[in-house]
Formats: C-alpha cells, sequence, structure tokens
C-alpha cells in the first residue's frame, strides 16, 4: 500500500466523497502533461475530452466501485457517448493540476447525464455536460441501467 | 477542383466548392484509422474533437487559403476554441471515410460559428458546432478577424 | 506513378511504385498537424509513432491490396509490433510533409521487419525500423504469412 | 493533503526511492486507460511511448526534483530525444497497472541514456531504451548538462 507522503503531488488518483447520500460529488484530479500541450503551450481542446473519459473512468472504478474494464469485458457493457458540449473560460498548461468535480445532472431509463466542472484551485476553468447511454456491445442496442448500479449513480445526481 | 484518380483512395486533403459566393459549404475527407478506434471498435470520440481539428486546418489552408502554420507563426495569431458541442448519431469504425461538410454558422467582430457535419456517405453520422476566437498569441487577448480574412469566412456563410 | 496537380496539397495518400518487381519502395506522405507537436513546435516523437502506424496501414492497403480493417475483422490477423526502433535526426513542424518511404528488410515465417525512411524533400529526418508478427486474434498466437499475401510483401524485400 | 486510503488504486504518481546514492532505481506507476487501446483491446504501442514520456516527466518531477514544465519555461533547456527502441514482450490491457522502473544507463556531457522497464506485477512486458539530449530551446542547439542536476542524475545510474 502507497503511504501519502507530505508535499508530494498526487496525480490520476480518483476520489468519492465520504458518505453515500444524495448531491455527491466525485472528485478526481489530473496532471496536465507536456503531450496534452500544443505549441501555444496549452491544453489542445480534444485532450481535455480525452482527460475527462479519464475522469468518468475514474468515477465507474472509486465513485461507483463498477470498474468500466470489468464492465465492457464481463459484462459487455458500453456507455457511448450521445452528447458532449464544453466551454472553455480558462486555458490549462502543462504542470497544472486539473480537479474534476463530476455530478450526475438526470438520470434516465438507459441514460445519464454528467457534468464534469474543471478547475484549478478555486477557479473554474471549463465545464463539460455529456450524456452517456447504456448499451449491449453484443447486440448493440440501448439497454436499461443495471439495477445494482442504478442507486450509485443517483448518490451523485444534483438534488 | 479535384479530379478523381481511378483506383486511388483520396484521404485528408481539402477541398473548396468551386466558385466563390456565398453559402459555400468546405468539404474534407479523412480516412479513419486503426488508432482512432477504440477497444469496441469504434472511434474514441475525443479522436472525433481531434479530426474535426484536422478539418478546420484544412479549411484555413485550402478553403481561406490561409494556412494556419504560417498564421501562428508569423502573424502571432490564433484561433483558441470558446465552445464546442457534438451530437453522435451514428458510430465510426477504421477503414470508414469520415467526409466533413464546414459552414459558417455566425460571424461576429472577433469571433465565427463552425459546424461541422460527418458523414459517411450520404448519411451523417455526427454534427458538431464550434465557436473560434481570434486572439493575438505574445498579449493573449482577443483581437478582430482580420480585414483581409473577413470576406473569405463570409463566404462559407449560411445565408 | 502519381502526377502531380499543380496547387494541391497532397495528404495522407498511399502510393506504389509502379511495377511489381523486387526492391520496390512504398511511398506514402502525411502532413504534419497542429495536433502533432508539442509546446516546442515540433512533432512530439510518440506521434511520429503514430504517423508510422499510418504509413503501415497506407502501405497494407495500397502497396499490398490487403487493407487492414478488413484482414482484421474478417481474417482475424493481427500485425502486433514486436520491437521497434527509431533514430531523429532533424525535427518537424506543423505544415511540414512528411514523407516515408517503407521497405522490407527481412521476412520471416511469420513476421517482417520493415524500415521506414522519413524525408522533408529529400532531406532524411528520421529512420524507424519495426518488426511485426502475424497473428491469429482469435487464438493469440503467431501464425505464418497467408500465402497470398508473402509474394506482395517480397516484391519490397531490399535486395 | 490526500489521505491513502486501504485498497485503493494509486495512479500517475511518481515516487524515488529512499536514499540519495548510486544504482538508484526510480519507479512511477501508470493506469492503462481505455483510450490506450485499440480495437484488439491491448495497448497501441504508440501509446506505450507517450506513458513512456510521462515516466520521464515524473522522474523529472519527483526522482530529480527538476520538474520539466519550468525547466522548460523559465531555464528555456529542453530535451528532445535523440533516438529510441523499444521491445515488446507481453501485451497490457486497459485496466492494468504499468509499473515503470527508470534508471540511468550511460551518462554524456549532454545526453542522458535511460532505461524504462515495464512491468505488470513482476513480469517485464516491455523495456524502453531512449537517448535524450539537452538542448537550449532558443538557440536550438545541444548544451551541457546543467551543473545542478548532473549529480542527481548519477545517482540513478547503473554502477
Amino acid at each position: 500500500m502507497r503511504v501519502a507522503r507530505p508535499g508530494a503531488v498526487h496525480l490520476e488518483y480518483g476520489q468519492s466523497t465520504a458518505n453515500r447520500a444524495m448531491n455527491q460529488v466525485f472528485v478526481t484530479e489530473h496532471l496536465v502533461r507536456f503531450s496534452h500541450c500544443d505549441p501555444a503551450g496549452i491544453v489542445y481542446y480534444p485532450d481535455f475530452f480525452d482527460l475527462q473519459h479519464a475522469a468518468m473512468e475514474d468515477w465507474f472504478r472509486e465513485g461507483l466501485q463498477h470498474p468500466m474494464p470489468e464492465m465492457i469485458r464481463n459484462e459487455r457493457l458500453g456507455v457511448p457517448t450521445v452528447s458532449i458540449q464544453c466551454d472553455f473560460s480558462k486555458p490549462l498548461s502543462m504542470g497544472d493540476i486539473l480537479r474534476w468535480e463530476v455530478r450526475v445532472q438526470r438520470l434516465g431509463r438507459a441514460s445519464v447525464q454528467l457534468s464534469y466542472t474543471g478547475k484549478k484551485g478555486d477557479v473554474q476553468h471549463l465545464k463539460i455536460v455529456q450524456t452517456i447511454a447504456f448499451m449491449d456491445l453484443d447486440k448493440q442496442v440501448a439497454v436499461p441501467i443495471p439495477e445494482a448500479l442504478r442507486p450509485r449513480i443517483e448518490a451523485y445526481l444534483v438534488g
């Protein structure tokens, strides 16, 4: 087990808030790396979507305790993106820590609308809203959110 | 206008429609490659934004006759994305030809709203709407669209 | 041989040399895009491997007339990389045309060693040597190069 | 400060071994994500080089206590790759933890040869050997390794 080292920069972990209740916010942080940045020295926006996908993976693994790799391989369930929207207010540069706050905005029978607020310190730099749908990967059809997963997702629903 | 060469696969080129007038549509095609596809065998959506950025580069280079690399290096002008939105209706897989139709939806003093319709054959698979702003890269402030460029952009404005 | 069309920028196409014989060289060109470049303004080296993979895909599709997407989907054959080596002599920047020359250096029972010389104009900027092996994707075992494909690969063997 | 949670998966941190001496090994771990994997479900090799670059960044930040973003921005020093070589022995899939062991194999006046052993558990899956050179980013010429940095790099030299 890793022991926390004071003063260290912790990266790419995911972390759920303490108690299971409504209105939870899932927080995860990613280091902005050299490879995310363009010739202007700031994050190339397609890479923000890659980082946001990583935040969703962190949420599934640690927030929902339902890791995507096993869900895809064993349950043959995927969560393709139906639509996504992003407002960029401030750029980020290499070395910055991007802090994501993940919330569930709407919960349908087979779909979930998520918001991802991207902050540096306490300042919002971008906000992404994404709608995903649960899909049977073999039959390629939308399926209801699994019963076992629904209450865990609901815990992150904005009240 | 591009002349088709029998038997050749044409990829990643950009092409403006024939005559300079209002309501022009810029068309460019990209091959969906192995690297764009995820473990489900379809395009990973952050890569659609990378391909859309390539379509914007093609439009600047061939549609506007104003290549981005020189604009960035010599004029020190950039076009950061203010907001972007995408609806995905059908997936794309490796080997598909993604045909982009680029149009100008709105034209401001310093900003341009573009739409990118992504088709396979005649069928729409996705649509992206993006707002870019012209920026002085050294002063990091928004600047008006250069006079020489404005009429060329206007040619693609939806009437 | 491909005839240059004045004024057109040719990108991302693949092209075999004219006659089928030994010692053929497969040539394909890729545009260096904004997204390939790092905060120093030059190609981020992992992206050279992505471009080299694209050159291999071009070679399969146009040089060997055996497109990888169909080979993977229908024949369930893949070509994982066993080893790869790259020497970088000069950088490339956005807007450059990267011209790949692809040759077969060695041909085994189940493996092929390829060289990719990356040029800008007539000047060599990088050289990659890659060994791939043919693999049955379902059984996950190495398999001999398909009989139909071997003479086509042999045509590119350095004599 | 982050509190270590037992049983949690810790990702993307870098960590130096305890005491400063010769023969140190720098260890850092990265989560293999969905986005790193190709339609065959395994890591697309160009992404291994992206992950290896991240390991180098981790080493600069935590092993050498000399973060690359500041080095590039303030000292205007870069470390372009002169050559790189990789042997792939076993694939990795999404959800795997890739453990890098970073060592200095050779130390020149202006260049460093590094080895990166990539493991899953105790089993080696790949090995990369990379030569980097220190470069003045403004003058674009090779420069000697900074005096302050040399002993810190030497600590990782294989004896």
